[in-house]
């Protein structure tokens, strides 16, 4: 039979999630258990994925997440036959790429960890909460397990077992709902985001009150919020939320800064724009970066992204400026011009990606979404 | 003696203020009682100051101030006889100007209300404490009546009569200390003190928790600091101090944003600086704008100024780029310049203005430091 089956593929998608209630934090750093909960909206694989190939060969050799094959000794031991014919001291091969670009500042190794744990775990076959392997890669992982909204419960173990990531509600609950990426010009990132959160965990007063004293209220308003789909209240919690983080990041000491001019620009255009309109129609939020992810519904993206090519004028790619997602171009009141009082600031967004809401995880069974050729190493790519 | 004596005035100086325990956030709008204490340092008044001239004239009028009116009807009960032969229905004159540039962003209001509030107490003849009277003007005013190192304790009472300033140390105490305000390019602000400071205290649940369980041990901490002259203690707690000032800021809704990304690069320069020389040699504070005022020891102020001028090379006025206490050209070593790490950015810093600690109010009394003619109105600018 091995000769027959020399090896095991299989190749999935994870999509990248956005938090809107942050994650900044670790009170375990072995375990990556988190000091809050938190909660994300699923992206949809159109527009950001990530994508995964994971191949087990004969014969021993090591496996990159000892927690699976951990959970597969488990399995295994609670069964009475093995129905994959697979040895845990298989050599894994594993190959990975993103359909969306570095620049776009999405967190790719959530999507990558969360893709290596979905297609490993259905390689041998694990069938058990995926939350732990996810988290043990990098810690927001374990949101991009599911689509739609999905909450990351903090736990209170001590040995993690309880902090697992659960769909609050899926991609099809709030269709109207839309993503837009503001990718901003920048110079590169001076702090990342695991040695970040754990100079904030060590040096901020202000994190760990907002981890014991602000988070838990939030995280309940924010599941109500969305399961009302209550725009006013999930756009105006999702801002509070990205400020006070970046506020515990310049909080750290040395501070953090996260943000840049066009990042203040960015939010200045939206509390103009909602004022304008009387209502929270637009909310952005931030994460270990100046780029901006916005939140809107489908009937003020036209608007929104007049607003944004008229304060942020594209500076030489104008057929390109928008990306993903179709999106008509929109009426720009005079009214709502003076009301935005910016000074434009040509080329500081680079350009827009729309998108949604979308799945989680998927499988992809066709052999050309295989990443690993034949020999077992990556394919060449077109 | 009416006739000969138609008017009596009184021209005073008082010095600005920079806070290292910062002020934000008012519980009595009214009595303007803080909801923490805070500390400053007065800076000297040959670079930075307020002089005003009080004249107070027949026949009856209003006083700017019903506080010293007041004082001055309390003071004068007590007495048996009055020495000066004033009414408090005089009318008053006041005439106001600085030595410095609205563009250094230093509080001018603070040093103005000290100056008003000084003055008027001479005419009138009131010698009380003199807190509540600047502080009804402009909180922080207060603190611009004594020189050196200055306390204004949050006080606990209703009516405010325990919200005072008090000095804590003369300004001879720590001679080595120097000061550089480095003014920055800017757009204008966009959130005045008065109503940013209102619209944290209503909406960042981070701001009450800093006044209640953050500031108290760190105005101890850096009482401590300053009597000792422990520069290491007191130049990270006045930048930890402005960081989370600037973070409550944030974490205001709508959020204010008073730092730039040129605020960030000297907040980047300071802290690469320190860790060259391996110790807190240079610390940095911001007020209500991107304007970056600079403690640092004698010794090293050529060495900081030469890593300022290479960091943010002057745009066209090399030879006014340095204003205020004169700086020798400093050396600055490959090592540093490699430590700083930091693309040039010309232009983004306007210029530096060096000082140091000084004293409080003065009385000018020679009569061209008048600044109101014989009839009353401000003599012609020359």
């Amino acid at each position: 039979m091995a000769s027959e089956k020399p090896y095991l593929a299989m190749t999935c998608t994870a999509p990248v999630n956005i938090a809107v209630i942050k994650y900044w934090g670790k009170r375990d750093e072995e375990l990556i258990l988190p000091i809050n909960s938190s909660l994300s909206v699923t992206l949809h694989q159109d527009q950001a994925r990530c994508q995964e190939q994971v191949r087990a060969a004969l014969p021993s050799g090591y496996l990159p997440l000892p927690t699976v094959r951990r959970l597969a000794r488990k399995r295994r031991s609670d069964e009475e036959e093995d129905p994959l014919p697979l040895s845990l001291n298989y050599k894994v091969h594993v190959a990975s790429v993103n359909n969306f670009p570095t620049a776009a500042g999405l967190a790719s190794s959530a999507s990558g960890y969360a893709c290596l744990a979905y297609a490993l775990a259905r390689v041998y076959g694990v069938e058990s909460d995926l939350s732990e392997v996810a988290r043990r890669g990098s810690g927001s992982a374990c949101r991009s397990l599911y689509g739609g909204f999905v909450e990351w419960q903090m736990g209170e173990q001590a040995d993690g077992k309880d902090s697992v990531a659960r769909q609050v509600a899926p991609e099809s609950h709030w269709p109207e709902l839309r993503v837009l990426i503001l990718v901003v010009s920048a110079e590169k990132k001076l702090t990342g985001s695991t040695v970040g959160m754990q100079t904030s965990v060590e040096t901020s007063p202000l994190l760990r009150f907002r981890a014991e004293a602000v988070v838990p209220a939030r995280m309940a308003e924010m599941i109500r919020y969305v399961k009302e789909r209550n725009f006013q209240g999930f756009g105006e919690l999702t801002m509070k939320d990205s400020n006070q983080f970046h506020a515990t990041c310049l909080d750290t000491f040395p501070p953090i800064s996260y943000l840049n001019d066009t990042s203040r620009r960015i939010i200045h255009l939206v509390h103009r724009f909602n004022a304008h309109h009387g209502q929270t129609k637009v909310a952005y939020t931030f994460d270990a970066g100046p780029n901006a992810v916005i939140f809107t519904l489908d009937d003020t993206v036209a608007e929104f992204v007049a607003a944004v090519r008229h304060s942020f004028p594209p500076e030489s790619n104008g057929d390109k400026f928008l990306k993903g997602l179709p999106v008509k171009p929109g009426p720009l009141s005079d009214e709502l011009k003076a009301a935005l009082g910016m000074d434009p600031t040509p080329g500081s967004i680079k350009y827009i990606i729309a998108t949604q809401v979308g799945p989680g995880p998927q499988i992809l069974d066709h052999p050309h979404a295989h990443l690993l050729g034949p020999d077992g190493l990556p394919k060449p790519t077109v």
